[in-house]
């Protein structure tokens, strides 16, 4: 699975090179579809109105605790928990439950799975909107060379763009999540109670590509389906303070291709020697060559029957956010940023945005056979495998995905080639005008963070849950900046430098403040 | 470049599990060239009149020195020459040079080479015939779990087979070598000279590919090629005594393809996240796609224009002998042997035997790009390479292939592939009515070895130094068994237990005696 918080590095990357307009070329000639365009109307953040509630009593608790505050999500990224490794992980989950407890949750429970286990919290504030809290407590492991001797010390460093919580998990995703919580305790010390009702969800296994999600909220889902929305604490903004809120994920299918010698020919049990290649079928080539009929010559092209045909297309209010976005399109900024001289076929600016939503993707993320080292090894390989993966937009489902792609190699005569499915969910995406969606851009444009708005990523993450399975709007993001998931010096800028415009963690708590309470003001739609 | 041992062992397999007849089907349909067979006349090694001169002198000379004979085939392996690691080499060829001076070869130098020395040496015995004598003196690593405890001392070792010398090198190539010098002792020992001229042309890099082979003979070259043909001792016996001799090999092309990112596109530098597929392009498609450009569908036809046409066609003797081998196929036996259940599109008999010979393959030895672990990793891989050979019938010359290909890959769109060469040599044939070939079967027939005589080997090795650098008729074979070249527990049989009817030492060079006689009583063609 892919992870969020480098999805939310990806989007950053994507939409801060897209600050600047670029005009479009003409449409680069392609045989995909053409996904139409047909209004020149483009959504602008800032049309919406600022968030105008005050909640001073608590914005002054958040300031004078902020120490306080600061050494909660210390606490919490000391605590290691690194799935992959089954480390610090009931423990984790233990503190989790224990922290809602004391905030004063009525309900929390610590929930078994077939793997690690899930937290469930509830407050019940009688209120009468209520939202679903995501968070996943565990992290991932720690590689070698970080600058800091010891990832789950929790230490404070110096950096260029200020004081930042340099630790595993202290952006994906422990920090922004306890600076979540630090917010629900501000209101809870100064009125006793909250403007929404809340319900945690939490899972251990995020890492993991989140297998066991689904078994935790299970016990509540009819609970859980009744609330306003769901919500992903996250860092999403970059140091000049812009921010990119997507409202969606693609789905993914995940597979491996393999083709082994057997029955059908080609050698059953280990390597023979490369001259036998005029009388022995070559299982590599049958993979090389069942690979290639999936799409054009140039690799661009996805050629299994109906792939792009269940694709929906652009609705209105995508294409009024995808033309809100070609404003602000910097192609060039985004290659540099990718390493990348130039998108398929030269495309440019909208044309690459429009593409890049609504086109399903077939990837080859690995391929192997046979030798591999140096020098000349003269084998006919008995096995060869790749790993490949499609990226879903909404209305292409991953059954039918798998099933085509079956129906397609079978076709072909690729019976023989095997298909193992490693993971497969659908897209997720949550309308603009969902009540949620517009308090949370009126927080972002009272602290001048006016987003640029996607209807959804080009990367995936299994959010169906809470658009499909709980059938809520579902909004990841927030203010705050942090960096390094899943690599070296992962960090969240706590006390940002002068004239880095990211929050603060003061900031970015009193903005989850104003989240709860602008849901509980927003109207109905 | 495929090594002659292991090729020697193919031949082997091949041509034993082909002593028994089967009845040959229709040819399945090909879209390949249908190579003509216009004769049904047969080749049959037994038709050659066995040699039929008595050595007797020599021949009990052998036998009472067999254990000085096998002493010194001890001593050769105990001296350790691992090309590939630099161990031992300049010691090995010392001791050939200083065996040679001792024989009393007139002329012998050690020759240096940009990489490991070659050793010349010359033994003028006023003869009308002259003879060029191929050895090898390097050997391959030595693997772990052998069963005995050094690969290198030399030890006599109890097999179901009798007793065997086990030793890195004690069949490929010092054994069967060395036990040739003791031929060439025993002659001159009780003659004083030899019934043919000798020229050893020795290399030390055989095993990595013959590199500088060229320049261990360049001094040589006009004096070589005044010889009547050469000779590669090497024991090519089964157990059950049954022999195959190939008169040739075919030849290859060894190069690696790359798709790399760059200015076409792709990602230049490193990986991207698989997501950004629909932007970017992918060089593990392309490469994907320019392989199995080269290839039908099945993998099995060769796509590359004008590849099948630069094939010389069977000739009126080449006929005879797939004929003759066609008469004892058995390709179930053959198809166990390999395990494979089934020959491409299931053809068996002589269309098998011919397509072995003289189809050109192309085959994927190994290919890579990626994340190859367990479990899931979402990139777009910034370069993506094959490792792929082809297999030459005389008249596909290495440079034709290379530029078909070449032109191929860029007619298809595919300029953007890399192309990288790791070795590439002709063919090598020799007739069958040459008399060295003529001289060797009468030997063979003497000791109840008929051979099956096959054209070529649909292996490789760089032997078209012997047919056409020089120009001189080729044999590479001898009476002897020895299995476990290029692996642990290589071995060399030489004294044969009951029942096994491989021959052993004494009788070895028995026939290397008669070999030298057979071929200086040879009448010209």
């Amino acid at each position: 699975m892919s992870k969020p918080a480098s999805l939310a590095a990806v989007a950053a990357w994507m939409l801060t090179a897209w600050a600047l307009a670029a005009p479009a070329p003409a449409a680069a000639q392609s045989p995909r579809p053409e996904w139409t365009i047909a209004t020149d109307a483009a959504f602008d953040a800032s049309s919406i109105a600022p968030y105008e509630g005050r909640h001073d009593r608590v914005y002054a608790r958040i300031d004078r605790d902020l120490d306080a505050h600061l050494a909660q999500l210390q606490r919490w990224v000391r605590q290691r928990s690194i799935s992959a490794q089954d480390d610090g992980i009931d423990a984790m989950a233990q503190l989790v439950a224990d922290d809602l407890r004391e905030l004063g949750f009525q309900e929390v429970e610590v929930v078994q799975t077939p793997g690690h286990p899930g937290v469930f919290g509830h407050y019940d504030a009688g209120a009468d909107r209520t939202l679903v809290v995501y968070m996943m407590y565990d992290v991932q492991p720690v590689e070698e060379n970080w600058r800091i001797a010891d990832p789950f010390a929790g230490e404070l460093v110096d950096h260029e763009l200020g004081t930042v919580l340099m630790a595993r998990g202290a952006t994906n995703q422990k920090g922004p999540q306890r600076a979540f919580l630090n917010a629900v305790g501000a209101i809870l010390q100064e009125h006793g109670t909250l403007p929404v009702n809340l319900y945690v969800v939490a899972e251990g296994e995020e890492e993991l590509g989140s297998p066991n999600f689904g078994a935790v909220i299970e016990p509540y889902l009819d609970r859980l389906r009744d609330a306003d929305g769901a919500f992903f604490p996250m860092n999403i903004q970059m140091p000049d303070g812009s921010v990119a809120l997507n409202l969606g994920v693609k789905g993914i299918i995940y597979f491996e291709l393999e083709a082994r010698g057997g029955d059908w020919g080609g050698p059953a049990k280990a390597e023979v020697h490369g001259s036998l290649k005029a009388m022995v079928d070559s299982p590599a080539l049958r993979l090389v060559q069942a690979i290639a009929s999936m799409t054009s010559a140039d690799g661009n092209t996805i050629l299994v029957p109906g792939y792009y045909d269940a694709v929906r297309p652009p609705s209105d209010e995508e294409q009024r956010l995808i033309n809100g976005l070609a404003r602000r399109a910097d192609d060039a900024a985004l290659q540099k940023a990718f390493g990348v001289s130039r998108w398929i076929d030269g495309m440019r600016g909208r044309d690459a945005i429009v593409r890049n939503l609504f086109d399903p993707t077939l990837n080859i993320n690995g391929i192997w056979s046979g030798y591999t080292g140096e020098g000349m090894k003269t084998i006919l390989p008995h096995v060869a495998t790749a790993k490949i993966d499609s990226r879903l937009p909404p209305g292409l489902e991953p059954e039918d995905a798998y099933r085509m792609i079956r129906e397609h190699l079978d076709a072909e005569g690729f019976e023989d080639i095997a298909l193992r499915r490693l993971s497969g969910y659908p897209a997720a995406a949550t309308p603009v005008d969902a009540p949620l969606v517009q308090a949370a851009i009126g927080v972002f444009n009272r602290y001048d963070a006016s987003p640029r708005v996607a209807p959804w990523l080009a990367g995936s993450a299994p959010f169906y849950q809470f658009t499909r399975t709980l059938g809520l709007p579902f909004v990841f993001g927030g203010l705050g900046h942090g960096a390094g998931a899943h690599a070296p010096d992962e960090y969240m800028l706590v006390r940002p430098a002068e004239g880095v415009k990211a929050a603060g963690l003061a900031e970015i708590e009193k903005s989850y403040v104003d989240l709860l309470y602008a849901l509980s003001e927003a109207e109905s739609d």
